[in-house]
């Protein structure tokens, strides 16, 4: 690496990006001072999202609108049907599979008590006190709320803790089934993935 | 992709770094928003580079200092030594080598056809005015000058027409050997290595 301050800083800051290592870091580096038009665009970019991108006030998904976000105000979605994910990523792939219309509401994570993630660090008490408000008359009522969590320690554990907070409450509350990929070979799959697959069989 | 105007701009922007797919700029997109403090230090980063790093006068290398860059001040090295680099960068995997201390050229690339890379696209009027300046006694006098091109057909192209320039002036043109990487096995090593380094073998 050329020994140039500022350009270490450049290095320095682009390998804190999650999969970007330092070799990878000096060469991003290189590219953006062999394209000086690059560096203002991505700046702008940057500044851009920095300025107008923040979370939905109801359902905790990140929105550039001023009031709430465009799943919150789509007037085509059924209201008493809530998915309940970790990350706003999340609601992409939850559209994208299409066989949801309902609400969403993000968690921001999952509990994860080696991770010093508690509830309290997530916006678990935002989506009671959002069931609550629909089941007071205040809100939309929910009736069923699905939990997409990843299947995971952190994902079932969020799913235990959720499962307890929602069961005194007038709702149903159901989890995305966990099984065998669509289009995967039996062979390939693993002990845990077919486990599941078998306790959750459907009768046909 | 969550559809919010201004971060499919970042993904955008992002997708256009070396090596980084439409996938991976989401997955960075995503780390910025959910680091708020980052995007600020990357706009700064990035900006103190484009303020501050800027070519030097004589070297074409990348430096943040005021007239001359490091390496040309640098009053430890030979002047009548002169390596010539395709990129600024390889001047730092020179420098790690540790065994050159003279002064360095930056080209700028080498001369392609098939990119559209002609030799007055590169530093290479520089290089021979620099050459020329030195052996008529206004700076200091180059007497070999080392060519540190990559061994692809870009760099051995502009070896062969930079031979042509230099043939006739009063000075050394070398270019570094090619041949078996030490540490390498012969059996895992390329035909056209092989080649080069049986030609170039080196009498004991």
């Amino acid at each position: 690496m050329l020994k140039i301050g500022s350009l270490e800083k450049l290095v320095h800051e682009l390998n804190r990006l999650p999969g970007v290592g330092p070799k990878t870091a000096q060469r991003l580096a290189y590219f953006i001072l062999r394209t000086p038009e690059y560096s203002g665009q991505l700046q702008a970019a940057l500044h851009q999202v920095a300025a107008s991108v923040h979370l939905c006030r109801r359902c905790f998904s990140y929105t550039d609108a001023e009031d709430l976000c465009r799943y919150c105000t789509d007037t085509g979605r059924r209201d008493d049907l809530l998915c309940v994910v970790e990350e706003p990523s999340d609601i992409a792939r939850v559209e994208s599979s299409g066989a949801f219309r309902g609400r969403y509401h993000v968690l921001h994570g999952a509990i994860s008590p080696l991770d010093n993630v508690a509830p309290q660090d997530l916006k678990i008490r935002e989506l009671l006190e959002r069931i609550d408000a629909g089941l007071a008359g205040g809100e939309p009522k929910i009736n069923e709320v699905i939990l997409a969590l990843d299947p995971d320690l952190e994902g079932d554990t969020t799913v235990l803790y959720l499962a307890q907070r929602l069961a005194q409450k007038d709702l149903k509350a159901t989890r995305i089934a966990s099984g065998v990929p669509i289009g995967s070979d039996i062979d390939y799959v693993d002990d845990r993935t077919l486990g599941r697959a078998l306790e959750n069989r459907v009768e046909l």
